[in-house]
């Protein structure tokens, strides 16, 4: 494990793109509304992601680990609201 | 650039999350409809993988470029839609 330059890079792209998915989840909880999202959507990147979080594993990367395994609970996320709103 | 099975996980994880994107662009275009879906998930994603493209850029792995710049692509392509169809 090494915290150097490119894998401070690493989370702060981690950190973003997790925190990407949040907006769609308050979006989500206010309007209790998600009609226009595709269920594909998040089970499709859930799963992806799994396979990242595999993949940042093999490669020691916490960053990789971290951003996809948050991106997954989003997702999975994502998907019980819009069946609870549904 | 080494194409061993650690990279070829990471380009299965790729194409998988880069494909995740898909489902809600043929959604968002079949039903014309996208007021659900946040601005803000694509915005931050596509800033996000920005950041994730140099980080495969800096560690030269080609599945998470290669995943990275797709998935950009499409969360482009998402605010692009939904901006034409609000």
């Amino acid at each position: 494990m090494n915290f150097d330059i490119v894998e401070i890079i690493g989370l702060i792209a981690g950190i973003i793109t997790s925190m990407g998915f949040l907006p769609q989840l308050f979006k989500g909880f206010k309007t209790k509304k998600l009609d226009d999202v595709s269920y594909f959507m998040p089970t499709v990147l859930s799963l992806g992601m799994s396979i990242w979080f595999v993949y940042g594993f093999l490669t020691n990367s916490i960053a990789i680990m971290t951003a996809n395994t948050f991106g997954t609970i989003c997702c999975i996320g994502l998907i019980v609201m819009k069946k609870i709103y549904s």
